[in-house]
């Protein structure tokens, strides 16, 4: 027979944890924050259905979204930059000024998983996203990572550079990109 | 809120169909066939513990082989090209010059998905490995990829290419490659 057939016996009785999936989460290029990108959403809505499915107990979802610090912002930057975000009460105190700052894209998310009922976690971090995403990979050393793609052509990758991509040959765990369709494409698709 | 909010309603509206997985499966470069290469056993195991876990009506393995005929071998190739194997009975006929071409492979596969439980469904196709994937992606439309990877340095990967990175590239379908860990990496890693 074929294999060393350790799989059958072993599959199973390894998955008592959860699996961790950690997705990157972003703001949306045409409409900032607080409303998440196409791709983001898409990459959530496919973990959803096609991983998660009703099998709410058996995955945790992290979320991690990396700000990118404008100008005009302090060099501190978030406040709450440490804070982990699991349940739609943790965003009751913040204020006004962090909400620019991508927690209430984080919780849209949140809200979403409570609804759904499956456990998550959420947290932002500074920084360049595609850097920082796989620096937390090594950090908390999720079962797999899910990141939005825009599907960008050659010449576009070339000077643009896409996290996704940098996150596939990158991160050190298993990494999933998951493709915008063609009818949710913005009619230039560079925005997101 | 973020994002438009449409993912928490439809989520787990859509999740009946099972979530059809299709495994890109090769031989060892060590042992021949019939025995599976140390990357597709891995890319199977975390299959399991990590996505099925023990929601087996969740989801469907579809296993795919690419047999690359040798010059010593008609140009026919394989007997049974068009047969799909679901279950450890349909392997009972074949002929002895199939089993060196990858059906005794397919059998390993099938065993264990047949003892835990998981519906299947296998074949195998002549040709070039990475064209033949993404060709079938294209045929099937499986909701997901999964290839093993050696994880070869990019100087290997100049000479070598490797099948995982042209399916990232090339497969309409969301693509996840697993890695072997350091301690089933054979002395000369290009070996599998």
């Amino acid at each position: 027979m074929g294999g060393e057939g350790k799989s059958a016996s072993s599959s199973l009785a390894l998955a008592s944890d959860p699996t961790r999936i950690l997705l990157g989460v972003n703001e949306s290029s045409l409409k900032g924050y607080p409303n998440a990108s196409i791709s983001c959403r898409n990459a959530f809505d496919w973990t959803m259905q096609k991983i998660v499915r009703s099998n709410t107990n058996d995955f945790k979802l992290l979320f991690l979204h990396v700000h990118v610090p404008d100008d005009n912002e302090d060099g501190a930057g978030f406040d709450g930059m440490d804070l982990i975000f699991a349940s739609p009460e943790d965003f009751q105190d913040i204020q006004e000024r962090d909400k620019k700052r991508g927690l209430h894209l984080l919780k849209h998310f949140v809200d979403c998983c409570h609804q759904i009922g499956v456990p998550c976690e959420a947290w932002i971090k500074n920084g360049d996203p595609k850097e920082v995403i796989c620096n937390e990979v090594k950090r908390i050393q999720p079962d797999m990572l899910v990141v939005g793609n825009r599907d960008l052509s050659p010449f576009q990758r070339m000077f643009l550079g896409t996290v996704s991509e940098f996150c596939v040959n990158h991160a050190v765990c298993p990494v999933i990109t998951i493709k915008r369709t063609a009818d949710e494409t913005p009619e230039d698709p560079i925005d997101d």
